[in-house]
């Protein structure tokens, strides 16, 4: 409803737990946030064949107990899919269940191949058939065409020949594997259950599975479970540099989750007071856009001393459906989902943090439903540098001309939102506050500087 | 899912609005936090005959573009249910409409009568038959049997003969009506919407419906609106003193509501200030049971200077249904719910703020998850007194035995939820706060103080 | 789709079996012909609560396994609606379950009352409230407003009162009771599990139960089935004349089904039979229009020595619901219920027999597809006497204007369906093979000859 | 529910028709008794994309207006399945939409091909990646790969490769294709609309679109329609026998089609005259199994003299989903889908005819059924041979092992059933009646000729 980037996926795979789908149902739970479009659980028994089950809507609407009691096995591949996109053609639902001359395959993919269209075009040369729109079905044309004799000189073959991001979980119904591209782009994480180990997106569903943090799975390298643990292999060449994406911090994940290396929570909060030194504002009260803009806000408040209030409530159940009045109600777009506490708002100068301003259509509303219950003034801080460009990296976003900020001045935007003032995050201050630089992070929504190559004009559409 | 006092519905009543029925939607939406089980709209236009949709559900899910489409009219009632309760036979969903001699009425009702079995009795012996176990029915029958010519000493004498807990919207096909109790136990608020006139349980639904505050119906007041505008009728004597509900204070309504002449936002949060100098503790962080914690725990913290932090995270997508896994996960039950961010917990002395205690059960689940986040000491305080006495006023509370406060000391409830220590807030310090007093509010459920004295044991079951 | 008669209500009764309300389902099943739009089930232990579920669509529908174990008890009540009727602001469903001033009552009922209406007025005008448009609400008022101590007496008062068609069953929670009017339009069957008693409007669903037919329910008759078996009592003053509705044997009852002290396939038979006598037609073949016209059809082609053939063929999965195509198929309307066998009727003269020509719109289709497969001349016979008068005791049947026989002479229908020569059965023939005469059934909309006289022109509405 | 054989499809394919869709929905609507587990249609314009639907259940519960309207194009395929079969992983719903080197093709197969276990392991050996279990997957792989320039010639090498039982409606979203075996064992048939043409599996379904027959595809045949009509291709070399599925007229097809050039209706009353004659019976009555032994048995009264009655009566509401009761009901299997007639039956010596005895639980019941009712003698005639071997050529058929006849001689069966004799028509009256011989027809589920060889034992999996 509000313009906002869409991450793409969260994947889950869990080995030797005698519930492995209801543990891939919990991971699913745990991180709704990162695809609420469509879901999926494959399950199976060492050596056994496959049930699975895929459907649109949340994972609560998907799975009920007698679906999930039919998922039965030790070994269970789960995903969460943002958008199932308009090609209605295709079935793109993961988890993605093929047979080939190997057996069984079972696959879950976050990311996006920037070569994945030169790749299927290459493979419908070789005669390949696609059923759907879906990068995961080039990978798995690759797999299956590879010569090797070894199922990891193949997978080794396989992933040198791809390019792009990607964090994958995969079963051939004796072992999990968990595949993480060279630069660590998306996020993949080890963990330990009291019976068996699982592979998460984001590091809330070991909580919620009661399960141990091990460690993230590296960039470059290949997790191998099977009865007897977790093997690690490093599948391909890495360099020095990392590509972590930097809008995980800013807005994907969890403020509860731990990710490349930090607590989300930390990074955001530090975001918040670096924002307050960069961007003072003498102002009575200083607010979030609930809940992504909690954690930021209360980091400037605690540098800045001005208090933090909670002067917009957001709706608990803002939901996917909502029938909207035929008569225009005044920014009824953003009233679903947020109120103002006027009370608190009534006579002040009010500083507003949100994570990032997209189209900006949204953050215009916020300010005047701010201002029409009686601020005096209102500055909009964002805790996060403007968003510029799109990603080719497995985020749902606008495309440049959408994005304000990309062609639009500082100064623009700020009128454009009708605020009292406006400022940004620095780039600067968003990596150290991260704990790294250019060469840890992807940044490539706030700056173009992809870490990653595209050659086709396709290569960012999913 | 975790343990709390469930209030018992939200109504609506919508004229002169071409979209009558969309608004009263809007209304239940807004105010979906006071009843989640069931929904239901009837509409209608001047003169017209009655359209009327109920369901099982959230709002979003019982109606959809179509079914509002048939709900066509420019007078509308809407109607959210906590419980359906177990009592399948009698069709208990609301509005209730009907049929009789001055021709059509439908109803919602929001509260409790505590005479209503007595009075049904004596209906069914004069030949009455019940389709319902609903109080609605019991005032419907009475209407229907007043041998009163004109409809206003019809309402007056009905409602002289009940007693209870009651705010009420009502049409008869050509005027919108509403009643509030004398003592104006539960909240009924007039508002103005560009065209038309609307009553509401809460005030955010005004603000979702882009309506104007007019002002609270007063207790005992008859409000009667058609097309020339809104009338005022002392219905019913009252006293000097008033009940109103203090829990809408402290858990019910949302912080962006006013009622009972105050924001609850402001209300809240004094809790939480009275809270901080009345049991004050030395500690590292102050954190909510998010969210209906966190205004009391601002508050506590701007009183107490003890740095606010959101220390638990609340799932987006809590829903009503959630499919446990067979094995026990440690605090499951409040896990699904909650997470800690550990980085913020480890090795702090930590105060926990939530509005009320119950049963118990989820206090110890929560202190103990702060605890295995690494908290050193877990201080839980409550923004209100201890909950001792069920509620026979249209909220659905525990039984006595339920409620550990009732038959434990601080001391014991304290071990009980294993915290280092615990204190709630005092009664005078709530009353202060609320801007009243005991003969402002009716804090029954904290003190026993029944404003209504019910005569039989039946009495408080809905 | 095609034009016709509809029954209103199929009802059953159960006492004393374990399985009570999977035994009602089986009876629904069994006449889900008689009606289709909606059903219902309510049950009970004696003296336990009852448990009911109504919903919209065919048995199989409204009913899974899991709705109907919760439906436990050794009593229930079952109901088949055909028409739930526009009126959507009240709820007709069956069973209607009530409590009054005696307990419980759960009813179901077949059939019209011609003076509801004014009784509905008397009983509003004594304080009665109705939440449904329907007569049995009448009824139960009248029940709950009886002074009489007896329970026996107080149904003697309340029939004593209306007038109109009736068959009901009917639990107080503790007995069961089946009432028939005093001319016995409507069909009423007292039957014999393995373990207790049923009450069914038709055979057929003894014979799904593995129930054996005791006997029909007489007419004025009260039933009373408790513990030790049932008890026959004379409710009602009866004459000597009865009036079985004889659209009963033309069309509603299964052919394999006994009613009115008949074999409902023996009478069909003999209609056509009858009907082959008084209009023969020289012709190569005669066919049914199944599945209603077979049973004649076979009479016919026995006395006549014309062979039967299946010259249209029946779409088994003729549905509620079916989308037509915007551009229109010649006949369709027809087409998706029956198809020619072209080889049969290439060249024929052909004799097709229907039960009734309503509207005419369906005869005239009929015809012409029988034409279009090549069919050299056409024939229509109809094993009935036109229908010229709407029924008012529980069917229905369009109003008169729409009755093509009520205005039109048979010429002129013969013209306007386009047959070659067009006949129907005559009415000493049709009472003949029914065993009866003008005095033992109700022949109204062949004659208008109806047997309860009705004084309000809203008698006939439901 | 009775235990039978199943066809396994209807395919449709429409040109040129602007509602092309539903024209594909008409089809499948008509001949649902080909398949009713699942329904699919893919539609598009000329050069356009896909837009598709498919779903479990009737054509009339899968699709809606809606679902319908979406479907928008001048081309469309659609396809009926009767088992979805147990293999849940992999999505074997058709039409089968796949892109690959050439562009766009979209797929229904009728048929099973008896070497496709032995191409998907080469195909996979060349680094096929397979979804599904289907052979239709097999069919796409096998077009990818062919290294033909030429569309013509890469079918005619794919359809020279594959050995089995297809029948094929197929569009590249330019131009519509049906292909026949070389044996012609399923049927296809060519129909033109008033704007368009269509291909459809059995000719009822031209009835119901008001579509006119042009004639049957022939066996080896590829049809190729586009903007100009419809060309004639052959692509396959026959020889002098076919192999029409003789099932068809025996049960599979509607009486009112026209196959493999006859009518259904007139064969299957041959099967009855030809009965007669190979086995009279001195009784007083000949009653059908309805509805597939209706024809048989007219044909076996004219040729008898013995009369013709409607004995059991099949009950309209039959669906795919009852509720049985827990404790047992006498025959009740049989009873829900069948009733006698007991006036019809009573101390009669009655014929009964079916088309065939698979596992013999049925006729046993029917049997019982009749002599439950009265009968003095029970003959079964069954309008076929028996059934001995299973098929491999698209038909669900039980195992040899559960074939009764596969493994009990005549005498053995007729006590099994409890009839008082049994017969079975001759292979050579079946032949005749059905106008052609052994090399006419295959006849392998009666005789366990395979016209075509299958090489490995996984050939009669689907
Ligand atoms: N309590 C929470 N539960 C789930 N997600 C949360 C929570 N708090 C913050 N988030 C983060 O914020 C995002 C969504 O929250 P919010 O800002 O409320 O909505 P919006 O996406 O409309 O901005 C998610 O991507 C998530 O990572
Ligand atoms: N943003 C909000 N939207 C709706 N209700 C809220 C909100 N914030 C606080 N509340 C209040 O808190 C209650 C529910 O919130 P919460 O504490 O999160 O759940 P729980 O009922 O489990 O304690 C509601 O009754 C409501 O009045
Ligand atoms: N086999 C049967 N099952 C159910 N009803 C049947 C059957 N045969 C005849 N009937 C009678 O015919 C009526 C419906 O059959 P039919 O003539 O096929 O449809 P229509 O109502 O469209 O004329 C029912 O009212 C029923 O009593
Ligand atoms: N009127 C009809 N509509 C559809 N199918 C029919 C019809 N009459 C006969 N059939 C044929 O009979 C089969 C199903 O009819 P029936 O014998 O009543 O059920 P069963 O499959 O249980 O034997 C179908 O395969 C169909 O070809
Ligand atoms: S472009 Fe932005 S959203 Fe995409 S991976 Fe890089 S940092 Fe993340
Ligand atoms: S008893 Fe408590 S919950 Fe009930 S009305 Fe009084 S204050 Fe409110
Ligand atoms: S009027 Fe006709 S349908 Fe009605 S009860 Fe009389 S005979 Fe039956
Ligand atoms: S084996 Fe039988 S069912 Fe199969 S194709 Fe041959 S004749 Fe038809
Ligand atoms: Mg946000
Ligand atoms: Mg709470
Ligand atoms: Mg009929
Ligand atoms: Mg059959």
């Amino acid at each position: 409803m509000l313009d906002c980037f869409h991450d793409e996926c969260g994947i889950a795979g869990v080995y030797g737990n005698p519930e492995a789908a209801n543990h891939a149902y919990l991971s699913l739970y745990a991180f709704q946030h990162r695809g609420q479009e469509s879901a999926g659980i494959t399950a199976c028994f060492p050596g056994g064949s496959f049930s699975s089950h895929k459907g649109r809507g949340l994972v609560s609407e998907v799975f009920d107990q007698e679906k999930l009691n039919q998922l039965k096995g030790t070994i269970a591949i789960g995903h969460n899919r943002y958008s199932t996109s308009g090609k209605a053609i295709l079935e793109n639902a993961q988890p993605f269940d093929i047979e080939y001359h190997r057996g069984r395959l079972s696959l879950a993919h976050n990311g996006n191949l920037v070569n994945s269209h030169l790749l299927r075009r290459e493979l419908e040369a070789m005669g390949a058939i696609f059923r759907t729109t879906n990068d995961s079905e080039v990978l798995l044309h690759l797999i299956a065409r590879s010569r090797h004799e070894d199922f990891i000189e193949t997978l080794r073959s396989v992933f040198m020949t791809v390019r792009g991001a990607y964090s994958i979980v995969m079963t051939d119904g004796e072992r999990l594997y968990g595949i993480r591209d060279p630069l660590g782009i998306r996020p993949l994480i080890l963990g330990e259950l009291e019976e068996g180990l699982v592979l998460v997106s984001e590091s809330c569903a070991l909580d919620l599975m009661g399960a141990t943090f091990i460690r993230e799975v590296n960039p470059g390298e290949l997790i191998v479970i099977d009865g007897k643990g977790f093997q690690s292999i490093p599948l391909l060449p890495v360099t020095e540099r990392s590509a972590f994406c930097i809008f995980e911090f800013v807005y994907f994940a969890r403020p509860d989750s731990f990710q490349f290396g930090n607590y989300v929570h930390n990074v955001r909060k530090e975001f918040g007071r670096t924002l307050a030194r960069e961007a003072p504002v003498d102002a009575d009260v200083v607010i979030p856009v609930p809940d992504s803009g909690i954690v930021p806000t209360l980091g400037f408040s605690q540098e800045s001393g001005i208090p933090f209030e909670m002067g917009l409530i957001r709706n608990h159940y803002v939901g996917r459906t909502f029938i909207e009045p035929k008569q225009s109600i005044r920014h009824f777009g953003v009233k679903i989902k947020l109120n103002p506490v006027k009370s608190l708002l009534e006579g002040k100068r009010v500083v507003v943090i949100d994570d990032s301003i997209v189209r900006g259509t949204t953050s215009r509303k916020i300010v005047k439903m701010i201002r029409d219950a009686g601020a005096k003034e209102v500055h909009m801080r964002i805790a996060a540098p403007p968003t510029i460009c799109p990603c080719f990296y497995g985020v749902d976003t606008p495309t440049r001309s959408e994005l304000i900020a990309s062609n639009h001045d500082l100064e623009q935007i700020c009128t454009y939102i009708t605020a009292d003032s406006l400022s940004y995050l620095s780039h600067e201050g968003m990596f150290t506050a991260a704990g790294g630089d250019r060469n840890t992070f992807c940044s490539a929504c706030f700056d173009g500087n992809y870490p990653i190559p595209f050659d086709s004009p396709e290569a960012g559409t999913t």
